[in-house]
């Protein structure tokens, strides 16, 4: 029987979505890692080539958002609906850009030196997108027990409240030494786009909290 | 009776929403109250101790938020679409931390002075807390009577209107004026926090226009 | 008979949001031709005039917005989800905001000379806009044929792309030369809300995939 036909489309292929969704936490969680390695070198050439890896991901990231968008057109029966799952892969897929951005900023700025807390933060970050993975990893066993799901985004939250921090104590302590106005600037865009992969993070939490009130 | 039985869910509770979004509007506005105190002084302790206070507030907030979801969890009737009350909350919770965040990077930056307009701008921004209390006072009659909920959205995005010109004259006057870079990045960055505050106000209103249309 | 009787309502006349919607894209593509000649001006009274013909165009977008909503209000049949409608108006309206937000910048700060580069970013917006034109054309057409309307959301992401490199290159440019940090803040402030309509338009496709997949 060809693969193809009207009545394959008909089939509840739930399991189709979940393998795509975990490639998008996989490439996620791998780019976690390239970016704490790039807030740990002040090498031009690393940071190039870490950049570069992480633009490749990115696209990647890209392309499997296509493929999943392809798929719920041609799914007649969706295990949640279409654009719930639509929805959580623009935010998974937001992680990724701003991880991206990140990655981008300290190309394009050169900032000499980030402050030694960025690392903090960049291992924040990289814990987050472990709890992607788990959280993603949970996702067909949802609606019959959502407690590991909600305590996941419990974790995240927290997560981002501590990130948070963090940033709060970086920009306090430039502020307070920093005295060349630019270099300030380059530094403050930097953390900033960090700090925003774990928001994004964590939105993809709340994202999902407000999936499980809706099947509830 | 056990109050928590399975027939307690299916009992149409509707009122036990709007008391917990009440809760939340009310800690809103009295946020917004300290956020106006904090930009009228220059003492360092007092920033200090209004910022704690209203780092509580927030606090307060995402203990509601959390609570506000629980209960979603626990009732089989709601008077809206469940993910439109957790929306709500999610987008009175902003409001919340976009004061918070004002606060903190007064705190942070220490800015020495900040432009008079400032006081105008978060008196503005009281106003708009004070609406979103009426707002959420009037939820529980807006299907039957959408006007005074429109007529309320209506006027906050007047104050939005009017928060964004101000923001445009400070913003002209610290560019003409400041010749101190970092001085007007410490400066920019509360005001437009101020600011970003009466547009997530705003955006509760949109919400809330979004949600009487589905109603209609 | 009286046309705004009972039954007038309950005719689906669809047709009567496509031209709300078309006049919205018009005055967007109306709106990126003034901020291409905007961002070619030196002279600050020209910049003057042509902010002020951008802001009445945000004001009538404003005004569009709100008639859609009023017509959204009092129509009982719909061509697509009351709330998917009023949700494209806004993001239309974005892109409108996001462009009067970089003229008044242009206006607030008066950057002496802009990047070359940044005609060419304008340029990526206006054919943004045009794009947009087409697409709103399209709705009609979307449910019975989604292929047009695909490939334009298509194209749409691929000059946000090319938008995010022309930032990207005009970014590493000013950190490279620009020494006056003030100076660095006034240009990179405006060429990023150019690139932020980008994004926004960009958006408005996103929007409307989910749109095609829940219709699919």
């Amino acid at each position: 029987m060809k693969s193809n036909t009207f009545f394959s489309k008909l089939v509840p292929k739930e399991s189709k979505f979940y393998p795509i969704l975990r490639s998008m936490s996989d490439n996620i969680f791998v780019c976690s890692g390239l970016m704490l390695s790039l807030v740990q070198t002040e090498d031009k050439e690393q940071r190039k080539e870490l950049y570069r890896q992480i633009k490749a991901l990115e696209t990647k990231g890209d392309a499997i958002v296509g493929h999943l968008f392809d798929e719920l057109n041609n799914t007649f029966i969706t295990p949640f609906d279409r654009e719930d799952i639509n929805a959580l892969g623009e935010q998974l897929d937001n992680v990724l850009d701003s991880m991206n951005s990140a990655a981008k900023r300290i190309v394009m700025y050169q900032p000499s030196v980030l402050p030694p807390q960025t690392v903090a933060l960049a291992e924040v970050l990289q814990q987050c997108c472990e709890l992607l993975l788990g959280l993603v990893g949970e996702l067909n066993a949802m609606k019959k027990n959502p407690t590991v799901v909600k305590r996941i985004c419990k974790q995240l939250h927290a997560l981002e409240n501590q990130a948070d921090d963090l940033y709060e104590h970086i920009l306090i302590d430039i502020f307070a030494k920093e005295t060349n106005a630019i270099d300030l600037i380059r530094i403050k865009e930097v953390v900033q786009e960090i700090e925003r992969a774990t928001d994004n993070a964590d939105s993809v939490g709340k994202l999902i909290k407000v999936i499980v009130v809706k099947y509830a």
